[in-house]
């Protein structure tokens, strides 16, 4: 391995301790998406159901995650799904599955990003701002039940109404 | 590598010699997985069908699988994904069927999980005491013919009702 | 759709209202995971760290997860696969490595599973009884600090020597 | 759908009853298949191990399978890919190991195939007329405790010597 390319012991133990700017809004923080998630939880057990509930930050990408016991297995691809679903086009997932119907503009969009599900259960998160900071996507019952999961857990955030771009994605 | 992380050749021929404790029911045993295949393949020959049948443990791992000689080798995904699509649910693949048609609340759920089959020949398996322990995937003939055999072959290990929470998922 | 294969909008409101039993321990419990992810984070800051962390039960499916603010994006995916990893062999991601290496005995095993990650990171859980029931996977900075933050979280839950079978997988 | 496509309830149904030829010996039966994996079992109890065998056929698509109870959930993958890598190409997977370390001629093979196994515990069954029927694969141990349950499951069938062509695949 080369010396120009950086390679090294100390490249990843350094990597962290870089002169830092501060922070300002783009994604949820882990602070923020536990509380998402404490809140997502809350109103299932409210409903008496299990979920998986997701959070993924603007860019798509797994902020965090929780599984409640015996929660379907099926449910955590399909949370993931659905928060990525819901953040790639600053939209809730129902809106998306209006659109895919057969016969309807997106029909098909399904196949696309390695897989979306357009049925409800995902919303995006968006801050006081109007920032687009990320999404979060519930299954685990009915799909009016990961619905509601999903609204009380972007309360504690923020809104689900994307504002018109620029969004920082 | 490290020391403190352990290494060498004799790590996998030691990784079974601690201590141990008495099993426990958690999922579907290899000889209860047999069981059903048996029971399934002589179904489908009364039947006079070709079939492929998989059993899935409670976490939807491959536990068993047989095809028959003669059944469509477009089968064998088919059964594999009917056994994880019953067991990821608990219940009958059928059921999902009828909610993820177009304009129902479940379309497009085929999406998820690297590939859901949500037509009739993927049953769950419950044990006495109401424990998810695996579930049945049945492909080679008519989804009638498919849902029998997978139905003859729960009957010899347990039930497909699957009660309330806690399932052990 | 047959009649006998059931089918219909009740059919997943209902699903969670049947005969129930007493769970016993199968799986880490959300709660479990909970703890282990905290005592991670813990970890990860006193090590001054950005870590990815999660947890799966005894089949390698998802439970929690968690990502660091400002954590690298592409540990998500390592996090994941060193606790999949870890679970699939029962022992420490670290031994894995050791055998896989050119000449070695297990040379390329990362091409099965759908890509496993095999330095160190990912550690099994295992509980007072000696069941293996899951495994975390942690990612973000040195493999001896990922090693170390894993096993600050395994502390908190049980320890990771997997004892003789059986295992209940 | 077009009826020219022949589509309707009794297309699955008439599929089996058509007129049938004689078949002559191309794959390992369903019957040898579940010879061979009683074989593979009896071996791995006699070493004291929990072994997943695969059984393909000379198309590399599954036949049987089976998983022992408290057999790793990470060897149901490497099973089934040792024993496709071993029909692909017709040997030994460890003799195609040899040849993929780095600087030799096969270098990175594993990529292909949506994955290969190049380390030992697959190996072509060929039966008494020099035809390559199939595979066998197993995963759960040493790679020399695999390679010696893949060897007694084949010795029941015929041997693993390949002819040279033609093969029938």
């Amino acid at each position: 391995m080369l010396d120009v390319l950086g390679n090294g012991p100390d490249v990843l133990k350094d990597a962290h301790s870089r002169k830092q700017k501060e922070s300002t809004v783009m994604h949820v923080s882990n602070e923020d998406a536990t509380k998402a998630i404490n809140a997502a939880r809350k109103k299932a057990e409210s409903l008496k159901t299990k979920m998986c509930i997701a959070v993924v930050d603007s860019g798509g990408n797994l902020k965090a995650f929780a599984r409640m016991d015996d929660a379907w297995v099926g449910s955590i691809d399909i949370a993931i799904k659905k928060a990525k679903t819901s953040v790639f086009f600053g939209m809730a997932t129902g809106l998306i599955g209006g659109l895919s119907q057969p016969g309807k503009s997106l029909y098909g969009i399904e196949h696309s990003n390695d897989g979306l599900i357009t049925f409800p259960g995902g919303l995006p998160i968006v801050d006081d701002e109007g920032v687009l900071i990320g999404a979060i996507g519930v299954s685990g019952s009915s799909v009016e039940n990961d619905h509601k999961v999903a609204e009380a857990a972007v309360k504690v955030l923020g809104v689900s109404d994307v504002p018109e771009h620029p969004w920082r994605t």
